[in-house]
């Protein structure tokens, strides 16, 4: 897939995750004199709980591998950022986004595996936002106590 | 400015935040079509700890205009993520960077003014870093009761 095409379906999700009151941001593309830096394809947050992505479009539901490097990267910002990570995986026919966690990964040669096993055990986007904004901070409830319905 | 170097300032932070132990991100180049979604130049976040920032690199210290729009985007996404949000100043002759709370912004018009007052009340980057790492948060005392000093 060609970048200015993968970019658009990371706007996509940056747009819904928007609309869900996160904010959210796309990584920029990486020139020649960044390779060094990787950063997550989206970051999106709400309310300091943070969620790193890395994208992937598939034509339909298969085996998805994932360069090793991309994971490890991922997975080292997700630490520093105290985020969960996760694969987000766009069905292009259906224009569904599937979210993955990244521990349902399976090592293989050089990269990691996301089988079909771990797609169908996925959320949709419905249930990832109410993931991250159903668990509350100790420090939430103390700031806003009885103030809404939990 | 050109972008060009626009970034390589933006790379320049993010890779000092990412030495201090930030997951840091800068935002991407906004194209045409993506016009309509403004990022912070650099996101930063420590451990849930978010801060947001829209970059200015100046030749020294003097009073810095800020698009009304963009400060009002940086808001917005900070009042989302549950981020603290800064003019982070780059001050090309001492290669320092200043960091300054939006709060600290005066209005003008169509624009919001630093004013070299505020600027004289700017933060180092020694400083923003343990203002974020300083203060913890109640979950992470009961997480790691007693396992290192505070």
């Amino acid at each position: 897939m060609s970048l200015r095409k993968g970019f658009a379906h990371e706007r996509d999700l940056v747009r819904r995750l928007w609309e869900h009151g996160f904010a959210a941001v796309r990584a920029p593309a990486s020139g020649s004199r960044t390779k060094r830096i990787v950063y997550p394809d989206v970051v999106a947050i709400h309310k300091g709980k943070v969620i790193v992505m890395e994208v992937k479009i598939v034509g339909r539901e298969r085996t998805i591998y994932i360069d090793r490097k991309k994971v490890e990267k991922l997975r080292e910002f997700a630490s520093r950022a105290g985020a969960s990570a996760y694969v987000a995986v766009k069905i292009v026919g259906t224009g569904e986004w599937l979210f993955v966690p990244l521990e349902l990964l399976v090592e293989a040669e050089n990269s990691y595996k996301l089988t079909r096993d771990a797609l169908s055990r996925a959320i949709d986007l419905k249930t990832l936002v109410t993931t991250v904004k159903g668990v509350k901070k100790l420090t939430e409830f103390q700031d806003k106590k009885a103030s809404e319905p939990t």
